[in-house]
């Protein structure tokens, strides 16, 4: 019932097909990293044509630039010598069906998954719940493009993030594999004269 | 200079090859998340034999299971249904090569990249610095097998999640591209009896 064996077999297919890329170097070959959605549709590598080496790529529930995205960012310039930033959600993001209040209230009732249709969400879990979401931010997503420029602007004004980094804030759509730049990121996402 | 042209006309062949990918479901196919590194030389659609649409991707700097890979693992499994985490690290993991007081240190004299040798860590920027950094946890990595226990042990004890998830640790062989299980993790990554 596992997907353990199938993950290992595919592993193990990919051992023998591993070439050199065992030389890479530990920076990022082209300079760059992308932080995006966790979404299973979306593929990075794929979307924006990366081998291995090229890019750093972070991603979480939203592509939301969370404390920690902005520790990894962080981490990505400072010490291994990165100098642009893709900030990438997507259309029918997850983050859109909900907000703090339901994903809190449905974890109180159980913590097994929910389901979802045209009523809402609903829970027929029959284990333990938590109040402990309650505590969290969940950073959801009310309006797709407003998230992208509130993510770009939140990097852009991090003290920790260098001013000559470039910000670029797209959607990535779900329907056809195109990136759509989202124009109002654009300008919060410009380097800033020093 | 920028990458941001290549990476575009790598995005519109991406388009021209994506037949039908755009009627795939959000929830993920294969009901897994893997929680891994942002390094480059990682590609986990490749080294676990992923296709669009199959399993949930987080990724942050050293693939730790900080506050926000929690958030996401969370969404995962209560909202969309995957049923199996794996925690994957990696060999050879920039984590390794600094400590908190080293990157508050740095980031302190500069926000420019600086560079590493025999001797350490060295910063020649010019651009400002900030003493931000010091009151951040970076996560660094001490011992590679140690810091991927005490992931699963942190996701395995986290009141947000279900109990009948198995956890599973590995860390990926950047010289071989290949996934070694980490015998300690997977005593604490157990299903637990309720």
């Amino acid at each position: 019932m596992s997907v353990r064996p199938e993950v290992l077999a595919a592993n193990r297919r990919y051992v023998c097909e591993f070439g050199d890329k065992g030389s890479l170097a530990l920076p990022p070959g082209r300079r760059f990293a992308i932080l995006t959605c966790m979404d299973a549709r979306l593929d990075p590598a794929k979307y924006a044509g990366l081998s291995e080496g090229d890019a750093h790529v972070i991603r979480n529930a939203g592509g939301r630039a969370s404390d920690d995205a902005i520790r990894s960012l962080v981490i990505s310039h400072k010490l291994l010598g990165t100098l642009e930033y893709f900030v990438v959600h997507h259309s029918d993001c997850g983050m859109l069906l909900f907000t703090d209040d339901i994903i809190s209230g449905l974890l109180e009732k159980s913590l097994d998954t929910a389901t979802i249709d045209a009523q809402g969400w609903h829970d027929v879990g029959q284990g333990p719940g938590s109040s402990a979401g309650r505590y969290l931010r969940w950073l959801t997503i009310a309006d797709p493009r407003k998230a992208v420029l509130e993510d770009v602007q939140r990097i852009r004004e991090h003290p920790l993030v260098a001013r000559d980094i470039p910000i670029y804030g797209y959607i990535y759509d779900v329907k056809t594999g195109r990136l759509v730049e989202v124009e109002e990121a654009a300008q919060a996402g410009r380097v800033l004269l020093q």
